[in-house]
């Protein structure tokens, strides 16, 4: 185990019909909210309207910013942002999934700025980004198991016209409180509901592949989010409605990276990395490109670490004895269980920008090295090739 | 799952060396500390030297209390927080063990009041204790691997007049911040790191046994924390400055109680809750007396809930098929591996006093039922029993 800080600032309420006392919790941020809202799905399922009868109860006032889109835009935290300064707005709410949340957590910090969100991301040329010294404080209500965003201290933004994805972290970006109302996400898609737990096994995974290998409370945790997804999701996507499914979901989700899993392990998260170009150039869902993704990496990364994919697939399939090849095809057939697509054709998705895409991943992540981080290190002409491998 | 909300306000500070960080980290809560230890041995190891050099290098003035006991006496943290007033200090620091910082948790309640600290425990004739509306901030530097005080926000203390051990809980005993140095357990005997193993097993296989069934993150991360104590726990008894093991135990400990694995579960700490009894009449070792316990209360709650047990051999033991019993006869073996007796015969006590305890038991946590809640209640006739099955 690695030395480490472990910190966890966020008040978590969790629950099914948690969503009614968002007034009562919301009125210990402040008197004056923005409800930050992505582009209509919590109105049409009632969320909102729960949500802000409760503020109105406990005379929160608020106003609200509806468009929030997936693979929230840095121009539409910008228009959020001036809002929510010229407003002066104490709090913000973010009601949604982790676009919403990502997005909620970014105006936070163009509120109390004078310069675009984009500056906090990425510097120019190549420079270092402006460092965030502060941010409003916010609230997380999520509908959807997948992100993490709620106990995080991070959030993802895309540049759309560099076709650029990028995460800003800082211990400003921490929800105050984050409510987990299971109950909200009863009404998520088949197809949304499987993305959401491929991107929570992905970020245990990640870490448990390229992290320190002598963790093994870290390593059970993992495991243990791990099978529970697996076991659960399926339930969910075949009866959406199951409660005792979408509870266990959405705890794994944000348990997941909330840091008590990671934490003293350390790791990078190369998968989530490659996939931010994907999804950057082709708007496809974050979940979709993820899916794609872990088998090839996991055969890439187990040819430098072979014996972290036994322990992973003896722990998950309770058997005695299996190889890493074992282990990446029993999760190949849990990802077709759950109808995930496991090639770019079947996305279409052709290989004209396979390059492009490997050239952003080099550029924004590659560091001095020109590759990224991992036990086996990721060069542009692997990324090609790990594409290839699914095409 | 039930509903639950969850908060750890510490800020966790981890790994061998971060000790030489007190003075650093101590200066965030103020100018002027008590350091609480207990009857020398930090001084004997030199710990209590690396932190107060510490201090001074970062000019925070403190006074030291020394003598915190085994099952921390009532009348000591009613000395120490008359001291803590008089001298107006601004926190407190706990460097110790359970009893250590247990005992400075109660003292920074009663540095903030005019009353016995056990009012704050027992109210009088049954009645209810006083409420613990405000308390020192404390930072704590655990030196053994068992209690989880260091994240929790609660602490045991022993009234010997009366032989009453109670734990007192609130908001307010939550450490601001802790500094677990593994590094400062190599020292801690061979029967002491054992004790400590079965503290931290008995923290979540109570939950286990008694809380919700339906809540397979929790049992995920449950039996996580009982395989790598189970692992690690005769590693660090065989040799005891391997650094790895102890982090592990250190780190599981600390997991224990902080609330992620009982959040959502629930359930009773009714070992905990015999334990004490024992351990106030003879003073006794608390991982002495759950030793001994536990297997005859796994038999007792096994037959209300032998599933559970089954679900619980199946993951520690790597079984496809295991029985309660099996599962027991495993556990029990474990124990006897790392020198733990499992008898009160083999730890010099007779059944003199089993009725005794039986009704400091019911009198202290029986409620209006008179017994203590467990998926199998139990009475005082069950308690006898329970003892004289291993007498």
């Amino acid at each position: 185990m690695i030395n480490f800080e472990f910190n966890l600032p966020t008040k978590i309420i969790f629950g099914a019909g948690e969503i009614k006392r968002s007034g009562a919790l919301a009125a210990r941020l402040g008197k004056r909210a923005i409800v930050v809202i992505g582009q209509g799905s919590v109105k049409r399922h009632g969320y909102y309207d729960i949500a802000i009868n409760s503020l109105r109860e406990s005379n929160v006032d608020f106003l609200t910013f509806e468009g929030v889109e997936p693979n929230p835009r840095s121009t539409t935290i910008d228009r959020a942002g001036v809002i929510a300064k010229k407003e002066k707005v104490d709090f913000l709410i973010g009601l949604g999934g982790g676009s919403v949340m990502d997005a909620t957590k970014a105006i936070a910090v163009r509120a109390l700025a004078d310069y675009p969100v984009w500056d906090f991301v990425r510097g120019e040329n190549g420079g270092r980004p402006r460092p965030i010294i502060h941010a409003l404080p916010t609230m997380m209500i999520p509908t959807i198991a997948a992100t993490s965003s709620e106990t995080d201290s991070g959030g993802v933004i895309t540049n759309w016209e560099r076709h650029e994805k990028c995460a800003i972290f800082s211990p400003h970006l921490s929800p105050k409180i984050t409510i987990i109302d299971p109950g909200l996400t009863v009404t998520v898609g088949k197809d949304t509901t499987a993305d959401g737990a491929v991107d929570i096994i992905s970020h245990v995974l990640e870490g448990y592949l390229s992290g320190d290998p002598n963790a093994p409370i870290q390593d059970r945790f993992s495991e243990g989010i791990i099978r529970t997804v697996m076991e659960f999701a399926p339930k969910a996507i075949d009866k959406p409605d199951d409660l005792g499914a979408r509870s266990n979901l959405s705890w794994c989700a944000s348990i997941a990276l909330s840091g008590i899993v990671n934490s003293g392990r350390g790791g990078n998260y190369p998968i989530h990395l490659l996939e931010h170009s994907i999804s950057a150039h082709y708007d496809i869902s974050h979940g979709a490109g993820l899916a794609l993704l872990i088998p090839p990496m996991m055969r890439f990364t187990g040819k430098a670490v072979p014996q972290r994919l036994e322990s992973l697939g003896r722990n998950l399939f309770f058997r005695t004895k299996i190889n890493a090849e074992g282990t990446i095809i029993l999760f190949e057939k849990w990802l077709e269980s759950i109808a995930k697509k496991i090639t770019f054709g079947e996305i279409g998705i052709d290989n004209a920008k396979f390059e492009a895409m490997a050239d952003d991943i080099i550029r924004m992540y590659g560091g001095n090295e020109g590759c990224i981080v991992n036990p086996r290190p990721i060069y542009k002409k692997d990324i090609i090739d790990i594409f290839e491998s699914v095409a």
